[in-house]
């Protein structure tokens, strides 16, 4: 039999993947099971999304630019625009997802072995896409107890190696909800000028942020054009993961070029998406206004029930739509494996994701889990009593 | 300024983007250019597929399963079972073109360094997933003369070292039109299997065999379940370029279960996509009679007209809907640059796409261009008359 790569051997698994055939099996048995594990929000995408593409005429569904439709392009330009950013349309390449935004960031700024380093508990299939690129994540670890605020600046400085070729962080954080103030912003900036190395910033929460706090881009940041790599994507801005657009903005012309061979050798990204992407542009300001304080209300819930539950530490996030939570158990992947394997709580029960599987360092976070406040405030207020229930009855 | 990769800066850039100022300035100049450069066809997308689009009625563009909606899956599994294929749905993973399905398929089987042996001329991209990927194509010469047929068993055994992993083919041929015949396939297979390597087989054309020939499978061949992999896409079948759906399949549970775990970390193919693929599959036959009688008229035409031309070498390609000809100039790509940036017919002229580029050995098919048959026929004839006059001008 010919031998699979080490490559795909180390390609990490999700998080909750073990978890799944148990929730089946929960299921099967006729409990519900809230979820409290996934990024899929249930807010509706918006209708002038969808209606552009049942509107959408044509005779061939053919290619698109390889970095996607110029039309899309000039409005995102003028998005981006107004809120803030000095976005011109050749700073810009569509892709198929924040994903495939990644993939070419990574790919054009590091080789084989080099090395990025990122805070930790970070986004888990950032160790995806590493594996997958060749190159090795270097996590410096940021905790609950400072609400996941940016390490010092010296934790940074230790992990510094010749073959460190760029930072990348997410703002706001999954699965922190942290959101990075300017200060620590400019911090990064000092430090990626300093030792020479590309910021990757995946800011596709950036409309997610909460308590009159303002999203600071790394594209804001003066000075900053020739090594700061935003990472975006309308997956969760406008409720359409489906669609897989994303793309990938920078004002270094060098690395824009590179990033652009990657995206010829795949072609183009999805046409009937980009139609719904670029109408989604037009969606009023009111859709985000309502949802934004839909998201407030449901961590304010959300925080409020667990800071109820005896033994539970829960960060406050400032943006997007996850937490972490730590809890009164010796393994948060035993807990949550137990949940759906053998609790029920009124014949209903919750899946939650390990938060360990969002460090890269082992052994950190066991007792973690991440909450995705993505489920309407009643059912979070009943999974919350669930969990608060299970607790007390878990042995450890 | 942080420096590119050298992983980036290796990326090749398309083979035709060279020309593309050019093809501009001659529009600009109004000069009308037929495209023979480009695999985009105008065959209408069938009618079925645009309206599933239309009537897909959701609240929320929701991410699929990783490996795709397991409605289309199954029926895939039937389309292919259909065509004499034992794929079953667990066999197939769905994926954002044929582009991602070769990258899945390189990362499974392929680390830094690792050797992929593939028959050249070759699709041009296949450069840029393997550097995207780490991994080094080691070129296998078939030349015009033979038609090109698959090279001797001992030209690719002379090649395979330790680092070699896999054998790549696309059949149909792009940019050959050459398919591969059942003796040619388990020639393949022996040596594979001898030396127990993957036999990766892009079949992307597969419908497009001409002249009563049939099409061979890797998948047809008996004890090679563990070796073959299939790489498939419907934007040529259907028309449908700009969906980006393809699939990966392989009986292979050890290579499938590697290839899901890349799935996973880019999350999920495009859902309009998807839904436009799926119902694509309800395409009635006579769709496809008449794309195969269009092109093989296409096919025919061009032949015939190229032959005409004196010192023009036509192989008369039995598959897809490209063929090589080997021109009486001394740099095709000086030719090309020309045609666009210099020459007019009547105020007309063609962009054809150096075949240089689908080389990987350097110096070979300087002379040669690949034409892509997807104009209607009256163009092509235009087409094939334009390059005559040009020829009879054109000094080298």
């Amino acid at each position: 039999m010919p031998k699979i790569s080490n490559k795909g051997i180390q390609m990490p698994e999700s998080p909750i993947r073990k978890l799944v055939p148990y929730a089946e099996g929960a299921k099967k048995r006729g409990t519900k099971v809230y979820h409290l594990n996934i990024g899929q929000p249930d807010i509706k995408t918006p209708e002038v999304a969808l209606q552009a593409v049942k509107n959408f005429d044509i005779k061939v569904l053919e290619y698109s630019h390889s970095a996607g439709f110029e039309s899309y392009r000039n409005k995102l330009s003028a998005y981006y625009k107004n809120q803030g950013l000095p976005v011109d349309t050749k700073d810009i390449i569509i892709t198929t997802g924040g994903s495939e935004a990644l993939m070419f960031a990574l790919g054009s700024t590091l080789d084989n072995g080099d090395e990025v380093i990122i805070p930790e508990p970070f986004y888990a299939n950032y160790n995806g896409f590493a594996t997958a690129s060749g190159v090795k994540v270097v996590p410096v670890i940021s905790g609950i107890e400072t609400g996941f605020a940016l390490p010092p600046m010296e934790a940074f400085e230790k992990l510094i190696t010749p073959k460190t070729k760029a930072i990348m962080i997410c703002n706001p954080g999954n699965p922190t909800g942290y959101l990075y103030s300017e200060a620590e912003i400019n911090k990064l900036a000092e430090i990626v000028k300093k030792h020479d190395l590309f910021l990757i910033a995946d800011e596709v929460y950036r409309e997610f942020a909460y308590d009159g706090l303002k999203h600071y881009s790394v594209l804001n940041v003066p000075g900053l054009e020739q090594h700061a790599i935003m990472i975006d994507s309308v997956s969760k801005r406008f409720s359409m993961c489906g669609a897989r657009i994303g793309c990938v903005v920078s004002k270094n012309e060098e690395f824009m070029a590179t990033a652009m061979k990657f995206a010829q050798a795949r072609l183009s990204p999805p046409t009937y998406a980009q139609v719904a992407s670029e109408a989604a542009l037009d969606t009023p300001q009111s859709y985000f206004d309502e949802v934004i304080t839909e998201y407030v209300d449901r961590r304010n819930t959300l925080v409020q029930e667990m800071q109820k539950i005896e033994g539970v530490t829960i960060a406050n996030p400032k943006g997007a739509f996850y937490c972490i939570a730590k809890l009164p158990v010796k393994n948060a992947d035993d807990f949550a494996q137990w949940l759906l394997e053998e609790y029920d709580f009124n014949g209903e029960t919750v899946m939650v994701a390990p938060a360990a599987g969002f460090y890269s360092t082992p052994g950190v976070g066991l007792d973690e889990i991440r909450i995705a406040y993505v489920l309407k405030k009643e059912d979070l207020i009943k999974s919350v009593e669930i969990l608060k229930e299970a607790l007390k009855v878990y042995k450890n």
